[in-house]
């Protein structure tokens, strides 16, 4: 089966962890909007193709069916690339560990974009530094915590007892908030043995890490979900 | 099957997405929470309970499986309930429009707590004027405007062609939305009819209007997800 990713050119964002599973699993794909540009999305964000609509990308294109919403693309991919455990209670279960990465990806934006995604940072920038301070003490701990105790229930080195696309999202999430929050991860490091343990075997996985060194991984910056802006950060 | 849903006592919340489903299908549920108190929910909350570890409420316990995340909750339950198409292209398409629900939740939560869910209302209005200004004039739009087109692409009456935990999260969705911005939702009514249409269908379904005038139904309340507040709403 080929696949085609739709997502926007120029940033990793939340395309970033369908592209680490299409890697990870050597599948065939195109990345459209790379090839073609953004506006090849329209058509399908105007409802113009058959398929479910997306309400914004990035959506997957398989066969006929159009996907989208990261975990729901996932829970499609995960048994076609081999990445997710074969029994139904697993699959579920890999279906809620996703969505609650969802919920912390949702927080990260926001911590940059308190008040709307249309305006510019520096327009909500004091607000940013309020809620950034509320991301760093509170919910980082609690949502990082949460997915180490996850680790450790599944025996250490996956979250699901086996390899499977919510590790490689965990692995873009600790790479994500190490570039975006370096003092405050650093500080958070000894409590996180284990996600700390996961990143670094996941970005030696052989395509991984041919993907990491080539040029379709697109460098973090501030265009993108988890953005580096220092005043944001703190130990 | 016996169901046991857990989520917070006295607020609506995410909670009632899967009390809609499970009444409207007259499943056979205990909503433990508001039989034993909120403390029911900690032991699985702390991970000592065999099965998947919840994040957060709502989760739903059937046999030995624990689902958490309502999106996830309603994906496992809809074959159950009948509340869903048989194809599995139709499931996933349940399960990306439900998503894009939980975004919308989301949005719709963080207008009150832009800043911090741990701080009090009042200690974020400022924020929450602006950023409820931006939900009001762009994302409600946004959002609403994409589920009247797919309402539209459903035949007009069903979100997916046939009745569906879809069709009743809508419900949930307008009828919140109506409660917390009635000045803005007034405006944005005619634009908006297959919904409306929806929302007054879903309610004469006779298992959810007698489920919606009895004791089962909190009201709505400034302690939930959909608030109102008097200074956030405008026309």
């Amino acid at each position: 089966m080929h696949y085609d990713l739709y997502y926007w050119t120029g940033l990793q964002g939340r395309g970033e962890f369908v592209r680490l599973a299409l890697e990870d699993a050597a599948a065939d794909y195109t990345d459209v909007a790379r090839v073609e540009g953004d506006a090849a999305m329209n058509a399908f964000l105007e409802g113009q193709h058959e398929g479910a609509r997306p309400f914004a990308p990035p959506f997957l294109k398989a066969g006929r069916l159009v996907i989208a919403q990261v975990a729901g693309i996932l829970h499609y991919l995960g048994p076609h690339l081999g990445l997710v455990p074969q029994a139904e209670s697993r699959r579920l279960q890999a279906l809620q560990l996703q969505m609650t990465i969802t919920d912390l990806v949702a927080e990260v934006h926001d911590t940059h974009h308190p008040i709307a995604s249309a305006l510019y940072y520096e327009d909500q920038k004091t607000e940013a530094r309020r809620r950034a301070e509320d991301l760093r003490s509170n919910r980082l701990p609690k949502f990082l915590g949460y997915f180490e105790d996850v680790l450790e229930q599944g025996g250490g080195r996956h979250a699901l007892g086996q390899h499977s696309y919510v590790d490689l999202s965990l692995f873009q999430v600790m790479s994500g908030l190490e570039y975006m929050f370096p003092k405050r991860m650093a500080t958070l490091a000894p409590t996180l043995p284990l996600l700390q343990a996961l990143r670094a075997r996941i970005a030696q996985r052989p395509n991984i890490a041919a993907y990491l060194a080539s040029e379709r991984r697109v460098a973090f910056n501030t265009r993108g979900l988890f953005r580096h802006y220092p005043e944001l950060d703190a130990a």
